[in-house]
């Protein structure tokens, strides 16, 4: 064997543990008993050092220097393939295993604290456990950096967007920033003036909405021979290879969220699932990082299904399933809740004018903590600043403010952004797939994703990592990632 | 860390990808899509060949030898932990890996062979299938015959049932083949003359079913906080330490199968469930082989809820939960139900009077085939020969016959004893806990199994691997395994 096939067989490997995990953490999300936890916990961390170790060891690196010079005789996805596990060389080794212990007790910690301290509003107990975790971030971003040649939030932010560096960024959220606040006023008064969105009142029992959720994703091509849909406290995509499980919940006083999060974990679910076959269970073969895999998502929920003519489409059969009747049961209605506009202090509920602002100021916040340029202790005023900046409005307390999310307490740094960016690519391939098949928008209408499917497996999902994630939206919209077709879109929609 | 602490550490390695699998496995039985068969397969495929590597190597054999010699060193539980991984690493490294990928070859072969001859009744294409397959095992039992010092066909008992020895079972199976025959005539002739039983007729929506399930099991304190039910094609139990999981199936028409399957699961489960904590992730921890396994489930099953206390106590449950009225739902008609005795072609479908002759069948001819005095043309005709003899019926097709059972074709040998050893298991302890404890059928009669419980956990359940099964049962019971109680408990409950 040659040090490229060695590679391959040593990944085959990672790829049945972590497929393994994968349907072991699904299931603790779905099925498991609740007494079960610490067994697996201890299980999954068992597995999760075996994974450390098959991904770490000087051999493995003799591996990969030798594969690299005989890469000449490899072809251009075993090339893409010896780059990736070269970038996941350079990420599990980095890192002394002293510190990897550290901060798996660090966020463990800090995770624990953040979920009483959350509900209890209760800043002032997180503070130390956060102050200790994120020293041990900039240790980690500061060493990573230096292997890596970037900047310590840039080593952060490579881990979920290979290759992603601060200055686009900054480019393309100091864009937005400038753009949105006005923007927003004037969508709000636009729909000040127009009529007032009526929300279908329930109860709508779950079986129903279950059933509206099978429905759906029937719509959207859902492979249910390769997957699954079942609930959990929060909605995720997840699963192995060649088996994908998303996940929902539902609420009987309100079907349109679950709904919504149905079709944006489907749209992950497809990017998965229609990964190259071939190359499943190697590097090359997995999805493009965050940004790419959010784009799949968001281009499902916030383009196709809030288009007005999928709304047209699909709002009979919704109103069938629940059996709704009346005005609140419209398309134009549908189309008023699912582009209503308003300013809001969480994330997870805002529209997509104003996502983008709730990342800024997380990208904003996570780059000073990073940098050591931003006191714990001063976090949450800096975050209601910020709120009170770009949104205009101050949360009343650090619960739905700068407690809101689990990621800093889980030590997650540079995701935030992939949410926006993921946005702005949504909006960039919708409109060069539209370009490219006119038949696109007219399909949606009639319930039929086929001509936007095509596209999306041609230029997204077949490709899995051949190239770097901006190659990739290059390639496939034929410019680089930016806010062109985020702005034209939202304007389109909102003001036209 | 000494020898025998780095043989702690490397099992509880295995053990947590034993426990992955147990979870994958029961995934693939109850939620997974179809289309994920393919890559299920191969991720376990990969584990599994991680766990005998682990298992395997001169390393292992090394650090064996230096744990035994420093065994003085080592408390009760340590040493026999110690001598549960000599026997576990015996059965991995006795077979040579060329010989191991033969036999997975050939049983797999084998067994998708069997799973379309079966229901063709063709038993020739099977035959030369079971050739290849039956000329491997011999081979791989006279390799491990010699390391033991045991004959062939007592290293593939040994694999199930550690310590189990020819002589025993043959003096165990003779006492049965000559008590049974008789005892099953007279049997037949007192329920020939009473009252025919009266079978409830369904309808019974599976929801009703399902609730009944739980219900019971409930009363039989299953853990359902650290376990599930779900449904399967075929019941079983399993899951992880601490995550139990049973599974049944049901049948619109018939209730009364899957009830009794959810009580054996349940036993199985309870065992399991009752396991020493401290112990769990170690060899020593884990249930003491199948007869001891089967005692527990039979114990449940056949002793405990077919007693008159518990129906008495159970039936008017039954009744409710399905809304049964009339004189097919007392408890004198389903006593009549649950104890009918009646020869029948099919194992899984037999009563607790004809199970062992079944078993015994099937000792003589496997006993055979590793003797290589049976030639597998001979096998459908020696098959109904004995079934003639033992139980007075004669097969009019092979799909009932000698192609009934997944086991050969699987290239599982030496387990069928452990079914009616287990049998005999479970009728000596349960006669042992009342002697102890007369408040135990007492306790049946009011749905509490407190009592029968007390009993079994201090006595069987928390014991693990303490002792070799014939100890265990010993210390247990007072007396050497043997037929003496179950012949009682028969004839006490059908004769007199």
């Amino acid at each position: 064997m040659t040090a490229y096939q060695q590679l391959e067989a040593r990944k085959k490997r990672v790829s049945a543990l972590n497929n393994a995990m994968g349907i072991l953490q699904w299931d603790q999300q779905t099925m498991m008993p609740e007494g079960a936890a610490p067994a697996r916990a201890a299980m999954l961390a068992e597995l999760s050092v075996m994974v450390h170790e098959m991904e770490t060891g000087s051999e493995l690196s003799d591996l990969i220097d030798e594969a690299e010079s005989g890469a000449a005789q490899l072809d251009a996805w075993q090339r893409a393939n010896l780059r990736e596990i070269r970038h996941q060389f350079i990420h599990a080794n980095a890192v002394p295993s002293d510190l990897v212990e550290k901060l798996v007790m660090a966020e463990s910690d800090a995770h624990m604290t953040w979920r009483v301290a959350r509900p209890n509003n209760d800043f002032s107990s997180l503070a130390p456990k956060l102050d200790t975790l994120f020293e041990l971030k900039r240790e980690e971003a500061t060493i990573k950096a230096a292997i890596m040649g970037v900047t310590p939030y840039e080593a952060m932010l490579d881990n979920y967007d290979p290759g992603r560096r601060e200055p686009q960024v900054d480019r393309i959220f100091e864009d937005l920033e400038n753009f949105l606040p006005d923007f927003l006023q004037q969508v709000m008064a636009k729909q000040a003036a127009a009529p007032r969105p009526l929300i279908p009142q329930g109860p709508f029992p779950l079986e129903r909405q279950r059933e509206l959720s099978h429905a759906i994703m029937q719509v959207l091509g859902f492979p249910f021979e390769r997957g699954r849909l079942d609930t959990a406290h929060h909605p995720f995509s997840g699963g192995a290879d060649g088996d994908v499980r998303i996940t929902t919940r539902y609420n009987e006083a309100d079907f349109m969220h679950s709904l919504m999060a149905v079709i944006h974990e489907t749209g992950h679910a497809l990017y998965e699932d229609g990964r190259p076959p071939e190359w499943l269970g190697q590097p090359v073969g997995n999805s493009r990082g965050m940004t790419l895999h959010e784009s799949q998502s968001l281009l499902l929920e916030m383009q196709a299904a809030r288009s007005e003519e999928f709304i047209r489409f699909l709002v009979p059969t919704i109103a069938r399933v629940l059996g709704g009747e009346g005005p609140a049961w419209t398309p134009d209605n549908f189309l008023r809740i699912y582009r209503k506009v308003e300013p809001g202090l969480i994330r997870v509920f805002a529209d997509e004018v104003t996502y983008p602002l709730h990342v800024i100021l997380r990208y904003k916040l996570e780059k000073a903590i990073i940098a050591n340029e931003l006191a714990t202790r001063d976090l949450p005023g800096a975050w209601n600043e910020l709120m009170e900046q770009l949104l205009g409005i101050r949360p009343p307390n650090d619960t739905d403010g700068v407690m809101q999310d689990v990621h800093w307490p889980e030590g997650i740094f540079g995701y935030f952004p992939t949410y926006s960016l993921g946005a702005m690519a949504a909006a960039q391939i919708f409109a060069a797939a539209q370009k490219d098949n006119s038949d696109i928008l007219p399909g949606l209408g009639r319930g039929d994703l086929a001509p936007l499917f095509t596209w999306l497996d041609r230029h997204i999902r077949s490709q899995g990592c051949l190239y770097m994630p901006d190659e990739l939206i290059e390639k496939a919209t034929g410019s680089g990632l930016d806010t062109a077709a985020f702005k034209a879109g939202i304007r389109a929609r909102y003001l036209d």
